[in-house]
């Protein structure tokens, strides 16, 4: 429906028109025209103002209709009352997209969404990037179609980090705090309201983009989980990282978000499972949005943990030594022969070479020492990345460290980077410009290395998820399904349950307990009652000589408590010995999610649970099931902890596979399942699930 | 047998001897004559060099001896082989403290720790600050006795923080990174190798401080707990709170930590305890040591968790109210009474002022809607604080807005912070220099707000523990003592534990089991076998019937197992229906802590325990002791999680503290303790001891 090339022309138009510009630079409207100048837009400039002959030595014109042929972009500085009629225009004159800055829309209320629904119709086939916005800036093509304050800056470093945005104030001021860094970025998009134009269309984009290395995205909220799975999948296949700093976090920002924007919210949780499905990189601090990008940027490897530090200043050293160490990197000490090459470099004094922090202190600042001792670190088998420690000996030449460092880059592809331990912003951004991404804090550091691990062991899942055999469900009822076909319907998919019969009698139930051997648990039957243990309405550890009379005394508890007679009970093997976990589905605007928790009161408390979203079509992989298995803070119990046995996670992972296909065929049918419990028995002897609800709609 | 003034004339002295000076400014030696110069200087500074007639214009000494008169402090520039000869010669003119930059000390080996003793030995009464340490600031009486690079920058605010480092290298960062930032120092002193004056030694002399408000300290490690204790005590009742970052959280940290000054390094959660207990408050990232005391020294009170948010840009309200609310801090939307005075602000505008964040985005940058804005906030009993997000639209006026803001604070003593959204370096300074202390990052706000909250809570423990009755205990052997021995030992100090009998054959151990009634558990009792059941030594649920049978199989059972057949066994009472926990004893270089951990598997994978150091005298109190309970993660499970009966909590402070108590008096003589488990039954039911180990030493 829409111009294929809409995105490539509003990012790269050869002309623009600016509805409603001011000749006064002061005022907001002045400043679209003053900074697409200013910052060297070499296309045309249409400002249109009635009230107004020329504008910045421009022509001014009346109206649109007056424009000469068709502007790629329209960016309209009216209010939110008057921005629908210059929609409406710019559309008929056959522009790619119009840059609706007004507020007023769906983050006020009820007018304002009335407002947002005039506006989408009046664009039709043309391409909105708003309301709300503050436009976007291509700093590699030196295009500047924003009003915001950021761009007074006379200068920002170019680079292959472009930022999405659902907040323009978020876009201005990373704008505004990577330039002074030195950290280059290709373009900046402020998506915003979003009536048309979304992150995913940018991501999407941007994927293909030569000039974008690595995506930043501000995320409020993700309106169309499937557009994004694709396009961040895109980006991954490309060879180009996605990392995303999301708000939400907390239910009073997720409320601060929402009423922002105006965004649907999913749970935090589930962003953080479609973040690591599609392989986006989440920053835990905003921060880490300009921290992170920067370090992939570079396109080096981080292959593993083990971190060379070389300092020349000890304190320092040891604080990033510390914070690496509390995310699970490594210092270890050079190797034999390494720290006999760095010691080959050393002339007499006291600088101690030999352990990591590698501290160069008292050597001073010797940059044939520095490039020696670089080269042997980056050379070391010892080591997977470099992180150099910059002390206030080196601000009196940073040219000269700066490039000693930088004349050794090319000898490795390991990461780089620095700290830098005065206050030194100047610094800071000759390092990043010259390759080496420099920050002012150890997490920044820690951030950075970690995020170069993840991009770099991240895997592609299955293209369009794991489909099973199908599986016919016809015959099943609606709404709430009793324990017994609960279990009939895992069972179908291929999930492993405990062995039980049904029954209604004593006699029945003895000779169901003689049947299944053993011990056995006795429970009610019913799709009504679904907390059968607060009912009276489950025993256990019972024998074929005990579980008639229980029968008998369980049918008047459970009436006592529940008001009704139970016609139906479950005679159940007794299955001991295991690992109690649960398995369950969680619906979302994100979509659905299988869920693995590990049973017990104290792991509810400590919230131990893994989370996969569903993907497109099908269940999850096998990988995908271990992994969720291993993500479980309390995997170690699983794991043989303490002279444990080791669980059948071979047979767990079926089991989530197979509830994860029946969740996938099912789709909006089921409402709820979970198993609960599910025993995981030692290696091989399987799981068992023991007690389940489904609910399916009509 | 020092000097009582030392330190008064170390930090503010009326004469400076710089031993080793050098007249060329460029070179570390030429520095400390410069900077205390450079940045005014008032007294006497006499440089000593045999090679120099005069040094920047001042008259320079041939030795020390013949300066004229004492100076109150040398700096000794001399290298580690002649450092020791200049501190005698210094120490022989009654100089009160010499500054000793040199390194090659403990921090390089046992070269350096032979060094080191000389150091002191020469020093005699004189007191050392160093070695290694780049010296001592004194912003507020503009006295700079240090070579730090640092000191380059021309002009520093001065204001109420003091900084205590043991790195220097750290000492000179802070300095440097709070210039920029607007934030006022007074003293910073660099401890760094210790060989005398430590951490303790300053914040005992700053908490007396008039131009002292708040302490910073870095801290690789406490030399002397009991002398920081008191200490960190005594600024505490003089209203100064001490800010910690202590490094050596994780193991690589440490480590570089020990090789890097050479101190123990305690446990990091000993440090937590430490902390806790003598109320600082510990900075949790390097940036936090700037952060908070920032915040601290506004002496502004934080009483709740309710913020306001007011901003001028939507995205980064957002950032803010999400990062407090993961810290558990709540942003409220305003009440009637104040929605209704904020709109009262508006003038037909689309600022909406009814929700929290504030917004005002729309009202653009009107010094009067600010200031009337902040004051209705302030004045609201809906907020304990207000946060201002300053966005770009600001920049353009900061003198404008920093004064709205600045007029407010008197009319009230709620916090007032701010958080940048742009970079803009020059607004954090300038508003903080109001008295706005202003923030880059959101987790800075939240730090800031946290750490106020906690200054408020918190209340000085009872001066010297809970001393407890004496208890005998002279009949006690020494080694491992059996579990029966164990438990009267924990009885005697007030400990209820499970009631048991100690028998040897089957017809004592059915008389027992019958005396105690119910069902019994079986237990072999030696002081050797520690882990009873490896090797089979426990039965429960054990009836009379049974238990004369069982301890014959025990005794086989054991005796192939672990090689002797037990002699003794234990019959106890079993007990049900209780939480069990852990309660212990931890000794570390800090002191000797009690522990409490939940037990079962799952807690132990989470580590889910407190801690808390014993004070220099008797026990811990009740509330410590409950104070430990409550701390737990698991805290639900005693506190009726779930519909489960509330727990004997009572039972459990009281089993602490006399826990704690025979810890105390025991001292040195209890190696080890522990009880595992401790049954905390149902409220009123009191607790039970069930097994427990101690070891004596002799």
């Amino acid at each position: 429906m829409n111009d294929v090339n809409a995105i490539a022309r509003l990012l790269k138009p050869r002309s623009v028109a600016v509805i409603g510009a001011s000749g006064d630079a002061a005022k907001t409207a002045g400043r679209p025209v003053a900074y697409l100048r200013k910052h060297g837009f070499t296309g045309d400039i249409y400002p249109v103002n009635p009230r107004a002959e020329a504008i910045g030595g421009l022509r001014c014109y009346p109206d649109i209709a007056s424009i000469p042929g068709t502007p790629d972009v329209g960016i309209v500085l009216l209010g939110a009352e008057r921005a629908h009629q210059a929609v409406r225009e710019l559309a008929a004159k056959g522009t790619a997209a119009a840059i609706v800055l007004a507020s007023g829309y769906t983050e006020t209320g009820e007018e304002g969404a009335r407002r947002q629904r005039q506006l989408i119709e009046a664009a039709g086939r043309m391409r909105i990037l708003g309301p709300n916005t503050i436009g976007l800036v291509n700093l590699t093509d030196n295009i500047v179609l924003s009003a915001s304050g950021a761009l007074e800056m006379d200068h920002f470093p170019v680079g292959g980090i472009s930022v999405v945005s659902q907040s323009g104030g978020i876009l201005g001021a990373l704008l505004s705090r990577a330039a002074p860094r030195g950290i280059g970025l290709s373009k900046l998009i402020s998506t915003s309201n979003e009536v048309d134009l979304e992150l995913a269309d940018f991501v999407d984009h941007l994927a293909d983009d030569p000039d974008t290395k690595v995506i930043a995205l501000y995320v409020e909220g993700v309106r169309n989980p499937a557009k994004f799975r694709a396009a961040a999948l895109k980006a991954a296949h490309a060879g180009k990282p996605v990392v995303a700093f999301k708000i939400g976090r907390s239910e009073a920002g997720a409320k601060a978000a929402v009423s922002h924007t105006g965004a649907l919210a999913g749970a935090d949780s589930m962003y953080d499972a479609l973040f690591r499905q599609v392989g986006v990189i989440r920053a835990q601090t905003f921060g880490d949005l300009l921290d992170i990008p920067v370090a992939l940027a570079t396109g080096r490897k981080l292959r593993g943990k083990r971190i060379a530090i070389l300092t020349s200043t000890g304190g320092a050293g040891t604080l990033v030594s510390d914070d690496l160490g509390m995310q699970g990197f490594e210092t270890p000490a050079p190797d034999a022969a390494t720290a006999a090459a760095l010691r080959a470099l050393q002339r007499g004094d006291h600088a101690v070479l030999d352990r990591n922090p590698i501290d160069v202190t008292l050597a001073g600042l010797q940059p044939d020492l520095l490039r020696g001792a670089i080269e042997v670190l980056l050379k070391s088998p010892s080591y997977d990345a470099l992180a150099i420690i910059v002390g206030s000996s080196s601000l009196a030449m940073p040219e000269l460290m700066a490039g000693a460092i930088e004349d050794c880059l090319p000898h490795s592809d390991k990461p780089v980077i620095a700290y830098v331990s005065p206050h030194a912003p100047e610094v800071d951004a000759l390092l990043t410009q010259r390759g080496v991404p420099a920050f002012a804090a150890a997490e920044s550091c820690t951030a950075a290395l970690g995020a170069m691990l993840k991009a770099g062991q991240w895997q592609a899942p299955a293209p369009a998820g794991v489909a099973s055999e199908w599986v016919s469900i016809d015959d099943l009822p609606s709404g709430s399904l009793d324990e017994a076909v609960a279990k009939q319907l895992f069972t179908r998919f291929g999930v492993d349950c405990a062995r039980e019969r049904v029954v209604e009698t004593p006699p029945e139930a003895e000779a169901a307990a003689r049947e299944l051997g053993g011990r056995v648990v006795l429970k009610i039957l019913s799709g009504e009652i679904t907390h059968k243990s607060d009912v009276g309405g489950v025993a256990v550890n019972l024998t074929p000589e005990t579980v008639g009379d229980r029968l008998q005394a369980m049918a008047s508890d459970v009436e006592a408590k529940a008001g009704v007679r139970p016609q139906r009970f479950l005679v159940q093997e007794m299955v001991g010995g295991g690992t109690e976990l649960i398995l369950g589905v969680h619906h979302d605007v994100l979509g659905t999610a299988i869920l693995l928790g590990m049973g017990g009161v104290t792991a509810e408390l400590f919230k131990d649970t893994s989370m996969r979203l569903l993907p497109p079509q099908g269940g999850l992989d096998r990988e995908e099931a271990i992994g969720m298995a291993r993500e479980l803070k309390t995997w170690p119990l699983l794991d043989g902890f303490r002279g444990r046995a080791k669980a059948d996670v071979e047979a767990l992972a079926t089991a989530i596979v197979a509830f994860s296909q029946m969740a996938a065929q099912l789709g909006d049918r089921l409402v709820e399942a979970e198993i609960n419990p599910l025993f995981v028995l030692p290696e091989g002897q399987g799981v068992r699930a023991a007690d389940g609800v489904v609910v399916l709609a009509g």
